[in-house]
């Protein structure tokens, strides 16, 4: 087999056989072919795709290329749930407890943020002492013990993926279907979880900024992991303002614990309820998404859900008055209001440009080197359909003396980032469609 | 400017600036563009094409990125002549010095060889102390005092398009119009003459199967050519059979004499008479292609072309003998007669296969490095529209020592290339078209 010949052959849209594709994968991870090679070859597969086969075996190819996490020794159907990213995206660190606290396990991988998006391991840390990295043993135990953990992706959970993304984020293959599609999946799949709900975000502060993208992506990952032999369910959530109130780390923790607390917004609340209702349906808990949602709702009133994200946190050493006082989270030096420029119903607030505004405060990092402030952040006063009169306060700047230059400019996006207009605003469907 | 913007751009379908393209070229050449982005680019070049704009600045700058010949201490119009590449092509050694004869300077770069096809330098050097490389000022001495000087191609002509071509070659992004016609004209243009004319070569043994894209690849060039202000005309002409009775390089250059002195093949005389004709009609020297035929005639049937390719052998230090007596540059060690298994009409002999016969006979290159033989090769005793009987002679395959393992499956392709049939032959046209 010569990559030459597998180049031409997918550039001139013909099928790639399962070994053709194994021989890229492994090749490339094995660093046998070289960058330009494979670049030339992610071009083709941007251009003429892949079919369902293909993109099969390009994931599994990824999945097997390192660790593939083993959680037989972990009692009942494991569920894992996965976010394509957005801002102010703490659903995982709610939803963990949540379906914990229902009685299925929970062992999930996270990622860490970059750009304008989030990272879930990255939001933990800011609780001191928080462990993200443990032996998969001590990981397996915590499971079995407690019903949850949580830590950071290893290295070599699907090195040939890392690898391959690295490559394609400078030639521009990123905005390929099978490619983003396969790239999440990899993960998923090694993993190891017997049940995947994806939530795929849709809007301005979302990857895929209309329905019709999201709903493609949607499929094409739900096929992949059902054809891998997991039950996999897409929800596709609006993401065309940021996600709750806070963005930003500690700051998103500490909303983690308002929602657990039953205080928290409306609509974050109602996504991990409903979030949590397929996770629970997949595992065939329940039989219904309705009566998914009130196994997650009586979660949450009972107490019983904040009761395991706090013996979860102390589980893996973060300190328990960070949980139980969540504003000791948001310790900032400086906490300046952002005020309306204009009169209006507020039509959507474009949530790619508080992302990068909290980024430029210290909360998110512009290159994987960057490190974190995790008390910086942003807190919205208002959110898509409120009435706001000009010189009202309509978020919270949260940062530090080392990013001091960066606030007047991160204020600016931030009411940059808030469209108004002179009518009432229909309210937008937080869930924009459902894959199986 | 960021490379990865310029990728996504063409990549997109959107049009490259000149200065884009520059960038492109420029920072490739120097190292500062990595070879995986480039080939990213050359993918997106492949599926999205390039206009003319892109594909004349692409040309420019890949010509103006090493050393442009300056002919212009040469008196009177300076023509160039370039084929896209066959089989026993050995055109430009008769061309040459016909129009030389005619007092049209002609100051010649010319490549190697590879794969199937020869090159023109490795066929002269087949003349014992043959000199292919002279510094710029001799070679501007020669035209002057003789009209006629051939070299081969610098390492400093269009250095660009050498490392682009190297790229494609291995990424399977050779086969783009633009990228092809490109290649070709940045080196006519730097090599320095005001007119140009190009022999794209159209059949089983050229890169262009059908009379179709061997148009397009002509328009292509010719559109650069003129754009670039050299007067350009493009010959499509057949290559469903080697050219003329030899494939080598001594037996090519045989040839060519037999030519020079009125005895040559038919089709390959009068495919040099026309070429020289448009020669003759680009630089003004004549007013028709039928009076330009007149004179190439002329300069055959007067011996004054022989003369001048005599001159222009002695001049580059080459052996007098081995012209006068041409015979002497096909001395091998073994010439086997080949033998038809077949009776009938040859409907079509396939190039390609011959090419590749002569190259394991070692004389073509099967990769950069390989040395030739310049004795070996074959000469075709029967061409297409004959008829053979089954056991006849159809043609001498010449050979030595070292590549005597490869005689036998070098015999077998070469007899394996004729394709018979029953019915005579529709002769096949030489000139399929001409663009200007």
């Amino acid at each position: 087999m010569r990559m030459y010949d597998i180049i031409a052959k997918k550039r001139d849209g013909q099928e790639l056989s399962k070994e053709e594709i194994a021989y890229v994968v492994n090749g490339f991870t094995k660093e046998e072919i070289p960058d330009y090679q494979m670049s030339a070859f992610l071009m083709s597969v941007y251009f003429r795709g892949m079919t369902k086969e293909e993109t099969l075996n390009f994931t599994m190819s990824m999945a097997n290329s390192g660790d593939c996490l083993d959680l037989s020794k972990i009692q009942g159907v494991k569920c894992d749930k996965h976010s394509t990213g957005g801002v102010g995206d703490k659903v995982s660190l709610i939803l963990g407890p949540m379906v914990a606290a229902c009685n299925i396990p929970v062992a999930k991988m996270s990622g860490r943020g970059l750009g304008h998006t989030g990272g879930t391991i990255d939001k933990l840390e800011s609780i001191p002492g928080f462990q993200t990295t443990m032996s998969q043993e001590r990981f397996i135990d915590q499971v079995n013990h407690i019903g949850i953990a949580l830590v950071g992706q290893t290295a070599h959970l699907a090195p040939a993926d890392k690898k391959i993304y690295a490559l394609r984020d400078v030639t521009a293959t990123v905005e390929s279907m099978p490619l983003i599609a396969s790239s999440i999946m990899s993960k998923k799949l090694a993993a190891g979880a017997d049940t995947i709900v994806l939530d795929v975000k849709c809007g301005n502060g979302a990857f895929m900024k209309n329905k019709e993208d999201a709903c493609a992506l949607a499929k094409e990952m739900v096929q992949i992991g059902n054809q891998a032999g997991r039950k996999t369910i897409a929800v596709i959530s609006d993401m065309n303002e940021p996600l709750g109130y806070g963005v930003g780390n500690g700051i998103e923790v500490m909303e983690a614990c308002h929602v657990l607390q039953g205080k928290g917004e409306k609509r974050l609340t109602k996504l991990c309820v409903i979030l949590g209702a397929y996770m629970l349906l997949g595992t065939g808990l329940v039989k219904s998404v309705d009566e998914g949602m009130e196994k997650m709702t009586e979660s949450i009133e009972s107490g019983k859900a904040f009761e395991k994200f706090k013996q979860f946190i102390v589980a893996q050493g973060g300190e328990f008055s960070y949980v139980e006082n969540s504003s000791k989270l948001v310790s900032s030096t400086y906490c300046d209001e952002i005020f309306a420029d204009e009169t209006g119903y507020i039509k959507e607030i474009m949530a790619y440009d508080v992302g990068i505004g909290a980024m430029i405060l210290g909360a998110g990092r512009e290159t994987k080197e960057s490190s974190l402030d995790y008390s910086a952040g942003f807190w919205l006063k208002k959110k898509t359909g409120d009435y706001v009169k000009k010189g009202e306060c309509i978020g919270i700047c949260y940062y530090n003396e080392p990013y001091k230059n960066n606030a007047p400019s991160a204020k600016e996006k931030f009411k940059n980032a808030f469209i108004y207009q002179e009518t009432p605003v229909q309210p937008v469907k937080l869930i924009k469609d459902v894959i199986e």
